[in-house]
């Protein structure tokens, strides 16, 4: 039943996340004061995998991994950027969106991750708008086509160059037979409110719409004529400037490389651990709480730069999960276990709320709730193993409350004498950390019940133990001792024997109760749709149109119905 | 690529959605007073198509399209009944949920226009109580299982037998590796707001969750002992009838059997006509406005009965809607036309404002909505045609909302003298018909522009032409008569060109802007994981979940997660 994987075009068996400008090969990012240029400029042969180009800045999951890098280091190493102008180097194209043949070449999974992390970006660009007041302004001078203007869409405003060729399209669906699917349709009609007909027009008209029809349909948000093309940017960039939160002059800090060591079995990171344990389909994420107090000021934060354990922490995690998602499809469940000292995790939460106003605690902050998004969109059981010297406290607490399930250790064990297991709820629980669906965990845990949420922020800064947790709904499971091992081991071996494809069914509808947002019907509804496509044959069959394109063979369709 | 339909049971060649009471082989429906007892007991012989049995009260598609007449039946024939006591007449078993050979035997298409209209049928229960304060209780006496519980949840109130053996579960993950995919998910967690983890735990244990823990957990309402059910039953069914909105002896009317003219490709009804383009897949829908004014008083409504034009339509509507989406797969496009009197369709929706309060008023808009809401949820490409003659007003112009696309003709026709195409807003375009979304059609057109709204609302009563509806943003295009017929000819043939599957991705989600709800959730969210798991080889494979069920084989998964 296996599809093959394609082989990686750098030699490599794993898909790494890690880059950094020295090494980009499609992006050129300069920074001038306050406004940072990034300027997509794809290397047609600096593929991901083997077998296709990078045409027409095209792109595959190596572009958008840089892009996302460069995003973060936007925030974290250039402080004071304000506006980001997203360009494309290339003469008559901005965009020509995700490259048609890697994945007609691609096994479903990967389009499904390739889309879901490219998604994830989309949502970070929106997100350093929201929190950090980075804008983007997106100059579409030449074609933006399908991922290319779903890229446009995440930007606070699309510049269209008025010269009777320049357009925006999405023609997935004529061209393709797929859907716009990163994001592209939620924010036709959600973001841009393009009316519904209008959207039906636009995304069937494989040509798109340019000029002044694309400022009245709402799809961007104004045309300029070439020749006073950078007249009008600078004049845009001077007016969201001016709009902007972002400290004038900070010093940023550099995003150093992580210090990570792989072995077959595990990857040690400096924070935490990943073990695999490969037949029985499990991931043990461990994470360790800080070695010591947190520093004396905001200043002394920004010098130990990312070095700063809650950065280092959050950097080493985000990595640890993407790594799975990409690689270890075979991972069943993930688990999360933690040991330190709890107090010293909530030392931490108070030092960021504390300085929540300096430019680097609000980055930090920000990062840790698009990584704890992420673990709500990882498609692997999550499990949380509260067990004895663990330091689930705070935002360490989110992962208990991001999994499926959680199981806490009653009292000692004998022959231990780690402290007993203790989780600690803080501020940071209670709203910091939203999950997609805009609501904190606890309060998606406890929609039933806004007493039991009440309840449970009674106890804010306790030492929690599992039978009080228990009670409080915090945990769903407290063991004792002589329970504790088999009854976790009886469910993993369960998880594991259930079907992956129902699992990830059951768990993208269980994570999500209560209302939507724009980012969570992305997720939900059109990502669901798309994944479906991406199994019909109409698009992936042979005789399929991502097969068939460019062969100069038609497409055969099924033409029923569903 | 296409799978083969199976043989229907009664010979036919089609699926007919027409039923009464005297047809049923499933259901027993007792009215006494205020409390109608339906009663489930399946006949297993008396399946939709060959090759299964409906043991242990499972069902098919057949089996809901008795339960869906039996409720719109409470409601227009017996309008004093408060209270459904939902039951069943097998011993030790409720109801086992969805067939599973059934299942395993059915075309993807088949399995997810089931899941569709049993969401549907599930959906009006809840109406039935939200509107027209029709309460049903469900009373478990036995096992509950996947599509039984499903059902339950649907039910205002449920009472679960406290034997040491009655349960309820949703074993679809365990068992069949595929959702619980008729609402079961969402209203585990957005309507009872069972807390994510236990759902979790509920949702893959196989055997289900009973007694005490079941109302902890929120899964029933009560547990009552055997010896005490009949008493409890009464009990509660007293408190929903204290609370019902309902006439307390209001007389009913019958649902008569529709008029209906099958040809090979057309289908005659009172008031509209289907006519099928086979070759150009398309299916025609005309809808004729009233021949006569409105009756004269309420009571008159009454005596005209399922003869009233409003209802008569309705009726004739949906049935046409459905036979399409079950019997017409191959139909790309439906297209609205009508044809009669705007005035005259006004005229029919001032009379049933004024009468609103009136149940018999009040159970037709509430038919109407629901009617709506299938259409938009219908897989197929919707097209309204305004044209001379036509009468697209009021109720009728929500067709035309409710379309992908809409195209009105301007001005006149050479040698043609039916009045100019127009379109008529009414007070009912402003609220009275939610989409799915919680929005009318008008408010989810006009996402982006409240103002756009408020203009729209001033013309009411007033006959549109092509360019004023085309400003005030209700058309999508106005064409000229030298236009007309080439345009819509091009757009119909590029329509039919496109991808079947891409095109109900794209229409499932440009339709559906803004907010979203329970009911949202279950048709975008849930149905579209579903959809997806549906043609997973674990689920629908050879060694698939579904297929080896029961064959003593247990399934080989493809363990890799997407």
């Amino acid at each position: 039943m296996a599809e093959a994987e394609r082989k990686l075009n750098n030699g490599n068996s794993r898909i790494d996340f890690q880059t950094d400008p020295s090494k980009y090969r499609h992006w050129k990012l300069a920074v001038d004061g306050e406004v940072a240029t990034l300027l997509m400029d794809v290397d047609e042969k600096g593929t991901l995998f083997e077998g296709y180009e990078l045409k027409l800045n095209s792109y595959d999951l190596g572009v958008d991994i840089e892009l996302a890098d460069a995003i973060e280091r936007l925030r974290f190493e250039h402080p004071q950027v304000k506006v980001i102008l997203l360009r494309s180097g290339k003469p008559r194209v901005f965009c020509a969106g995700a490259n048609i043949r890697m994945l007609a070449g691609a096994t479903h999974a990967h389009k499904v991750n390739f889309c879901k992390f490219t998604n994830e970006t989309r949502n970070g660009i929106e997100d350093a708008s929201e929190v950090s007041g980075l804008f983007t302004i997106c100059v579409i001078n030449g074609t933006a086509a399908g991922g290319g203007y779903e890229l446009a869409l995440a930007t606070d405003h699309i510049m269209l160059v008025d010269d009777g060729s320049s357009a925006v399209s999405l023609p997935e669906l004529p061209l393709l037979a797929v859907l716009p699917g990163t994001g592209g349709l939620t924010r036709v009609t959600d973001k841009r409110k393009v009316r519904r007909d209008r959207a039906d027009v636009f995304c069937t008209t494989e040509e798109g719409i340019k000029g002044r029809r694309a400022v009245d349909w709402r799809l961007v948000d104004e045309v300029v004529p070439s020749s006073r093309l950078e007249e009008a940017v600078a004049k845009r960039a001077r007016e969201f400037t001016a709009r902007s939160s972002r400290p004038a002059a900070g010093k940023g800090i550099a995003l150093t490389p992580l210090k990570r060591e792989r072995s077959a079995d595990a990857v040690e990171y400096s924070t935490l651990s990943v073990e695999f344990e490969r037949a029985s389909r499990r991931a043990t994420i461990t994470l360790r709480g800080p070695e010591a107090p947190p520093p004396a000021s905001a200043e002394a934060m920004v010098d130990a730069g990312a070095q700063f354990w809650p950065l280092r922490l959050v950097r080493e995690l985000d990595d640890a999960i993407l790594d799975i998602r990409a690689n270890e499809f075979d991972t069943a469940a993930i688990i999360f276990k933690s040991s330190g000292d709890p107090a010293q995790v909530l030392a931490y939460d108070q030092f960021l709320e504390a300085n929540k106003k300096h430019w680097l605690a609000r980055e930090i902050r920000a990062f840790w709730k698009r990584v704890l998004k992420r673990v709500d969109l990882t498609s692997r059981s999550l499990v949380a193993l509260v067990e004895l010297g663990s330091c689930f406290a705070g935002t360490l607490a989110e992962l208990v409350f991001a999994s499926d399930r959680s199981y806490m250790l009653i009292g000692q064990r004998d022959g231990d004498n780690k402290p007993p297991a203790s989780l600690v709820l803080a501020e940071v629980n209670f709203g910091a950390y939203p999950m997609p669906n805009g609501l904190s965990r606890l309060a998606s845990r406890f929609l039933a019940d806004a007493g039991a949420l009440e309840k449970a922020n009674r106890p804010i800064g306790e030492m929690l133990e599992a039978e009080t947790a228990e009670n409080l709904g915090l945990v769903t499971f407290a063991l004792d001792d002589i329970d504790w091992e088999d009854e976790i081991r009886v469910f993993l071996e369960e998880r594991a024997s259930f079907s992956s494809d129902a699992l990830t069914g059951l768990e993208a509808n269980l994570r999500f109760g209560g209302p939507e947002t724009m980012e969570s019907k992305i997720f939900a509804r059109l990502s669901a749709w798309q994944n479906w496509i991406f199994q019909r044959a109409n698009a992936v069959g042979e005789e399929g149109a991502l097969k068939r394109y460019g062969t100069g063979q038609k497409p055969a369709f099924d033409t029923r119905r569903v």
